[in-house]
């Protein structure tokens, strides 16, 4: 504002002449006022920069909440997992966490979000020469890190998820390695980079179900192939089932504290608390499929095996979750709804499939994180109702909206998500198949058949879980858990009366 | 800048006499002025859009630390049950959640909040029709549905809670259909509708201390009457007592995990972040509730047994926070250290009176959330300051302040307290068991003895908690638990030395 | 506004011609300007208000997020303990914070943060005669005091760590008050009170490695010192080695849930979001210095033994977390890899120190929160980078930078850190030893015999913490955990194979 006040001085000059009274009555006027002008931008905050904090805020919480993420995976794996295994799982959750922390700050940062070509950023390694504030919404470069970086470390999490149980710990580390500082940030960069062929082709991720749950899903699937079943893992066609979890409240409880860690996932990534009506939206759909996805699995269960199976339930509204991750901002209610509840069959039949398959996924990473990411991605092409562009810098940018298949769009968009979403799973299974197949073969991949029996807690780590419960392992056990329709053994201990 | 006036006058008074020349200047400075607002509507965001948008931030962020709270519900609830029942809470609470979603979206926020007469709303199903934001301070209304589905979600939940362990679980899907659907979102109404007409008496609930914890734990206590006791719970007066915790642990950790959700709960409730000073004071009191809530029960809990009662305490810091919860925004800090005092001896005194009546509630929910929700309730009439009115779309509006009969206000408010929580619990209590009993004559609400005993777990669920734990359930014991004065066995396992 | 133009210009038509009629449009303007700012006051947010508004908010969510440290604390606490102690670190968090918020209230606060002199705050007991809103930034009292609390919280809660399994709960009551009430807020002061003479000669610390982590550190080694070990405890150069924790799981996901919290404690000591720079970079550093204090730890236990340890890893991140604390704001991404990373092996030296020095600190809260405290803040006076001052109303405020030793800055600021640290250890070591002395002279510090052999959850608290799970105690085992390269037993249970 004060920036006009030599023009203001221009006019006044052209008043000369006249009689002086005029004059001092609007140098005066002027004296009043300027002082007011200046002062606001001395003494009171810009609106701008109030306006970027409260999207600093908005996005620091956010990332927080995708941190705690964390918290429930580590819990989800480890409970859904037999009680020999459940350690290592906590040593990866953590050491991926960390190794991720260091690589996503060298390199994955550069990579996925730096300035480059179409299939990798070149610019911004160590975060050296990239501006303080990323985007248009204001939020400081360091900020918008933290926030990509738990973002970075799901995806790491989720890759492991089928990997439970014989993966040796080296292995581990030297696969994350490839996931958090190349695969991820690299394939990322293609959707979500600045100058990514996808995006600007017109793909659309808001939150993830590609670039976090369907790369993170697929990797996962290609350490399971190389890996192959753990030893006694009997499957279904040969008259087995899944393992039963060693403490299925404790996965359940992780996978509710997923939801919650959730509401920063996808409501965050507006990156822009000014969208109002766009984080309300993505709060609510993100809702709404969870509760659908969880129904639907529920009955599903139910309806196969005469049980509410919780273990199949907690899946289902992570299906749903990951489901509505891509659409969730530009769906209605209605969309929300029918996303979840599709995402419901998709795990459950993914589940069928992989047992079908004879592949060992012990917590079901592959069917909810790789099979509902790929159904979210292409349900966008369908429900996108037409209201909703992109956030932008003052609310919501209703310049780019996009319209799905079922809303009267046509299918443009939803062959470009289905060959966004093919390119990107297509892309990442080769890699990573690449990297577990170059691991084993160097030997690090799969422990030996002594440690695995005996349990990578004891064999790697030197402690098991709860060193004073006497624990009964069900070595040779199959059959319990998410909907297998096969014939239970009775329980073995527990089942006493009064 | 009004305060400029008179010396804005005096300058004006040197003006007499002048000619045009004061004329263009003033249209000039018109000119000028003119262009600098509209600029600012450009360019610049609207403030009022930024407050609104910090209000919609905070709104939300609550609302997923409410959503948190279910993590903690079922942690307690688990871990204070029997192992045998712990997997039925854990899908109980998740399908409580999915079935809360779908209902308060179709009919819940209609009944509630939608306009209509005193005693239902009627308008607004699925949200259609109603304005995209939601009252006074600018928060979206699809914002506003989640926190206040994360509210309905935790009566919800608090039903469940005195009905542990032997109820059927379709029995449990058709009760919360009518929990969730209907009497929490239409009772509610009465007292948070717009034109509720217990609202418009003057009846004063800020948080929910009525409308979330007496509605929940009424309902639960008509369920824990139609339901009858577990099979081999022996009572105080018959020689027994409390069944114990089997994860004394989880449900510890979990009461801690609603203590930091209630940091949503009833800070969010200003539904402003412009009200500092009372979010502020709204946090302060649900922390000194909190704490002397717990600290009185584990004194009243050592005087009786000489022991430092973990279950006790864990339900009187819940007792004082369900206690603060109505009056947090009209008391002081010396009204929240006694009212949250207060509601020790009524916890503690309102699970005596369960014991005596015979009244199996495994994990408390009756005392907690119906009696401490109706202390808390009542406690505003005797504690209201006379500084406080309500929060408004600007700060604090003081204009409708409340004075509670101990700081000279008389006892107005204390009746009209009385009154609202009075009809509110008798109309919960009146239709639930309607509800309840329904659910029992259909022969759905109790599962058979033979499912009992050996658990809803393996019965209804296909499978243990902890399938690789050696279990030793205390079938025929008593005595356990929450400060019950009875002697107590020697425990069985876990006792050796060095 | 520009609504009002057309009004305008239809007045300024009227003046034409007339000497009187410059007067009148001056008259005029001063009318349609004056209410427009007047309007402006009533109608529109005042943007300092909303700036408050947001600092508060920010202080709030971030208070929230210091409070959930007890989850992970008393998660930590008990699954690092032995199974007949864990009830009692529970009883111990929920008392030490119910006492805490009542103190912190009557007294606490007052002490530390009242005006007083440079060694105790002498105003403001039960927040009598202060200002309704805190410091430079805006925050309401009340909102800061619950920031202050869980700060106050956590220092009490680290105090109970190397006193783990021998503390009678009576004594446990005494000490915190002294830890609560007097100590930590009197000391405090000293670096964080308006006119603390530590604040005064140069000593900083942003989020409390000394203030918090460092006293409460200090006063858990007191208390061991004071207790001695547990009954069976041998130490390593006797043959023996740590306990192992009952519930390793339950430590770890602890853990975890202590860095999520970091990211209230950290980040929210800005008390401003207007310092949008500072809150990324604090965020940035938390999260930097937890990685490589996690991977260092790491490392080092496998190059001790062989074996990926996750007791001596979480114990890692941990340390760097607490590192960090002191420097977080000041320093920069190479600065926070470092400082995290030297943490590691100052954990691990620690834990191998007390075990020389046969202290039993059955969760490594020395090493942790004392030790990696004084590294923490000693880090700052090497690598500050100056070009960092301190939050400010309206950001960063540049005009009172620290620079470093290793960045250019000489000996200065390391020298200030060094006798700011050492005062502080020294005399919360001094009158700490003289607290836990005086507890254990009237026989109140710790139990007998035989309730410690029984276990502290049966002797003080009447029940197990698992009732009907078999418990094996290790009465007699030792050798387990936190890298320790003695020989390990086999496991007693759970290693059956398929």
């Amino acid at each position: 504002m004060s920036a006009r006040n030599p023009v203001v001085r221009r006019n006044v000059a052209l008043l000369m002449g006249g009689k002086l009274i005029g004059l001092l009555a609007v140098l005066m006027l002027v004296h009043w006022l300027t002082p007011e002008t200046a002062s606001a931008a001395e003494g009171e905050p810009d609106p701008l920069v109030t306006v970027n904090a409260l999207n600093t805020v908005w996005v620091l919480v956010a990332a927080f909440l995708v941190f705690g993420m964390q918290v429930g995976f580590v819990m989800l794996e480890a409970g859904f997992a037999r009680e020999r295994e459940s350690v290592n799982i906590l040593v990866e959750g953590i050491a991926d966490t960390c190794i991720c922390g260091v690589l996503f700050w060298a390199i994955g940062f550069a990579f996925m979000f730096g300035e480059g070509n179409g299939f990798i950023g070149t610019h911004g390694f160590f975060l050296h020469g990239l501006p303080d504030t990323y985007g248009t919404t204001g939020v400081p470069l360091m900020a918008y890190w933290v926030f990509q970086f738990a973002f970075a470390d799901t995806a790491s999490t989720i890759t492991s998820g089928a990997m439970v149980g014989r993966c040796g710990f080296v292995g581990d580390i030297v696969y994350s390695i490839g996931v958090t500082g190349f695969i991820y940030p690299i394939i990322g960069h293609w959707a979500w980079g600045p100058d990514g062929w996808l995006a600007l082709r017109g793909f659309r991720d808001f939150a993830g179900s590609t670039v976090v749950h369907t790369i993170g899903g697929t990797i996962s699937l290609a350490g399971a192939l190389a890996l192959g079943p753990r030893l006694g893992r009997v499957f279904r066609r040969d008259g087995g089932g899944p393992m039963p979890p060693h403490n299925l409240l404790l996965g359940a409880i992780g996978g509710l504290m997923l939801w919650f860690g959730w509401y920063g996932f996808n409501p965050g990534s507006t990156l822009s608390a000014l969208d109002m009506q766009g984080i309300g939206r993505v709060s609510f759909n993100t809702t709404m499929a969870a509760c659908t996805g969880g129904l639907g699995a529920l009955f599903i269960g139910y309806a196969r095996t005469r049980k509410w199976d919780l273990g199949l339930t907690v899946n289902g509204f992570l299906g749903g979750l990951v489901a509505i991750t891509c659409p969730c901002y530009w769906v209605d209610a209605q969309g929300a709804f029918i996303i979840g509840l599709v995402a419901a069959p998709i795990v459950v039949g993914g589940l069928d499939l992989l047992e079908y398959l004879r592949i060992d996924d012990p917590i079901g990473a592959v069917p909810v994180h790789m099979f509902a990411g790929i159904w979210g991605t292409l349900s966008l092409g369908l429900f996108a109702t037409g209201d909703f562009g992109l956030p932008g810098p003052l609310g919501a940018d209703t310049s780019s909206v996009v319209t799905g298949l079922l809303y009267g769009g046509g299918a443009e968009q939803l062959i470009k998500q289905a060959y966004g979403v093919g390119s990107v799973a297509a892309a990442t299974l080769g890699v990573s198949l690449v990297l577990m197949y170059s691991v084993k073969a160097i030997g690090l991949l799969r422990v030996d058949a002594e440690g695995e029996l005996r349990g990578l807690d004891r064999h790697e780590h030197g402690l098991p879980a709860y060193s004073e419960f006497v624990i009964q392992p069900h070595g040779g056990f199959h059959g319990g858990g998410m909907s297998v329709p096969a014939p239970r053994p009775a329980p073995t201990a527990g089942d006493g009366g009064a």
